[in-house]
């Protein structure tokens, strides 16, 4: 457990009650923070005040990710960056995100309260479009920040209503993290091992490989009262198929697949579909394992397809290698509290963290107890003394770093 | 086979080359032509022209059903109604509904053209959302013109973006049709029946029953990566083998299953959905048999809920019982004719003629081949040589039934 004992809890909770009503669905209560559109915006307003607030020197890029920096005089390059992102999943949770953002803000408020004054620069960063829930690629601000992609192939991006993302943001590239030495992403836990563990907070080891892979299957529309069952080629059907076999799959092997978003055409109840467009979000422990689940599906929705009558086509609109975060850095950030040592956990969930640390950029993850697991959801939470001894733990981390 | 030999191809032509643009995808050659949207308002529009330089009498109701009469003087009541409608499913054919009501102006041409007085009066109809592809209720004008559903009832119906019917439409309710005795409606066949007999004209027996039933899904939504797969609660599972199932039983018992609507929420790529809501189009050759293809569909998607800790709820949008059109007036528009007997057959679609038929009114309708067989679909088709049979046997039958 971490100890408790720093004066700004209320700080923490002011934060935390600006940001609740932004973006919010009355009848879900979910959030609707997509980027570049009006609650994400606001948020980012709101970052900006907060920043202005504590005299942070803002620096951010053509995309909008922002760098707000702290930087004593004396202070040495390079500096230790925090933060994580803004943004949300449709209908998804408060703390996703956001917890990582508020307390990068609050550890930093805790730090000066007890007079700290670090030697090297101390920044917190909030990236854009993490969630890929609009552009449909994860990570797209901390990706373009780090070069992972240019801006050239990044603004042919679309979303769902035929936006170009080069229409809706001006640009993005390299640049904004020169002086970054050390990443630390603090985020709620999105499952229950801190709960297992009966521990507030805990280190990352790395991420599990993962991917967004497109099915496109075509078939032909035609009438559901007067077409025959054996005249159809019917493109729901290979789909059906297809997201049992992923299901399946992932079960016997301890990995994740998830059918969670399927676009149909024509879409209409008397009307055998054109087409049918779905995504597969694949996750597995290894990059052989992720290989191997994709290519099992994939061989699966083929053979559907050839007796549905029907075509399938696989696009790879993503896929992020094994992340192992820095296993000394992950160590030293563990060890040596008045609780005892934070626990070490895996994830299967991507961040912008992976990004950075793809980058060469020593990195780490500081997991908040989330008492369900439960995230992307409405249901997501985290409670308020585990949010408060993540911002401690997370003031803790950046004293050592930043030192 | 129909013999030719009347003066009109140009007119049809001509009004055929009118309809072509309106509402048309480019990227599909499909029709868009929802009901109380633009492409089907200018329909409409271009239909009171047609009227208006044929001096027809145009009646309509609050819905915006249309009867054009040709009511010369010393006509006696009640009067033949023809048509069908002007709206399309999503990304649907031309042919669907405009071929009737082309047909019918066609019609009244071709019996003028030859001096035919009729003793009673003949009505051009156009009935307002047959396809029900915007507010879910197919034949929604018939309905409401023939007292089948109350404006009442109606009104509440929402779209997909929640428009009620009240806001777009201003009434309906009986009235428009009280001067009908008898209804004859052409339609493109949707199917390859005709093709088989080799007939460019058919004429319909029946209508199987059929109904549309709403799939409500429940799950819980949950982080597509690090959400273990044990632990879900994933309501595509449930639709996924829903969809197989309904498409096996029908396939069993020679009826037809169809999901060919479904809608995710959040449905994002990386979340688990919260909710699945699918609709079912069935349809049998007797009420048994639909009732059966329901209840057993229902029932298998109850049982894979239970084992993906789901919960389905079935919701009957529309049930439409069996038609059996007049057989006696059937038989007597399908015999004597110069190129033999026109063949008798079913089909599974629904039309409007089916609600006239249900309200009492003798109802008859007139087939066009479909050479491939095809309809809600951009390659729903029927050659002009057979379009302008179908003009003229829908001539003859005026003739015998206003004589």
């Amino acid at each position: 457990m971490v100890s408790m004992g720093f004066a700004v809890p209320d700080d923490f909770e002011r934060m935390w009650a600006d940001l609740a009503p932004v973006g919010r669905s009355a009848s879900s209560g979910g959030y609707f923070r997509q980027p570049f559109a009006s609650a994400e915006r606001e948020l980012a307003a709101w970052f900006a005040e907060q920043c202005a607030a504590r005299d942070l020197a803002v620096e951010s890029d053509a995309f909008g990710n922002v760098v707000a920096w702290w930087r004593p005089e004396g202070s040495a390059s390079p500096g230790v960056l925090t933060g994580s992102h803004l943004d949300s999943v449709l209908d998804g949770g408060a703390y996703d995100g956001p917890l990582g953002v508020v307390s990068a803000l609050a550890a930093v408020d805790e730090l000066r309260s007890r007079g700290f004054v670090p030697g090297r620069p101390v920044g917190v960063g909030v990236f854009v479009e993490e969630e890929g829930s609009r552009f449909g690629l994860a990570c797209l601000g901390s990706r373009l920040a780090t070069g992972a992609i240019s801006w050239d192939q990044a603004r042919e991006l679309r979303d769902r209503d035929g936006v170009a993302l080069g229409d809706v943001a001006e640009g993005g590239g390299p640049g904004l993290l020169d002086d970054v030495g050390v990443f630390v992403e603090l985020h709620v836990e999105q499952g229950r091992d801190l709960v297992d563990r009966a521990a507030a907070v805990g280190v990352a080891s790395g991420i599990w490989p993962h991917g967004r892979y497109r099915f496109d299957i075509a078939g032909e529309a035609n009438h559901a009262g007067s077409t025959r069952m054996e005249d159809r080629r019917d493109p729901m059907l290979t789909y059906a198929m297809t997201a049992l076999a992923a299901n399946k799959q992932a079960r016997v092997l301890g990995e994740r697949a998830t059918f969670g978003r399927v676009e149909v055409e024509p879409n209409g109840t008397n009307a055998v579909p054109s087409r049918v467009t779905a995504w597969l979000d694949a996750r597995a422990s290894t990059e052989e394992g992720l290989a191997e689940l994709v290519e099992t599906v994939s061989r699966q929705a083929a053979e559907r397809a050839e007796r549905d009558g029907t075509a399938v086509e696989v696009t790879a609109e993503s896929v992020s290698d094994a992340v192992l975060f820095d296993p000394d850095l992950a160590a030293r950030l563990a060890a040596d509290h008045a609780g005892g040592d934070w626990p070490v956990l895996p994830t299967a969930a991507g961040h912008d963290a992976g990004v950075l640390s793809a980058a060469g950029i020593p990195t780490a993850m500081l997991f908040v107890r989330n008492p369900t697991g439960v995230s992307h959801s409405p249901a997501e939470h985290a409670e308020v003394p585990d949010c408060l001894a993540g911002v401690h733990a997370l003031a803790e981390t950046l004293e050592r770093l930043a030192r």
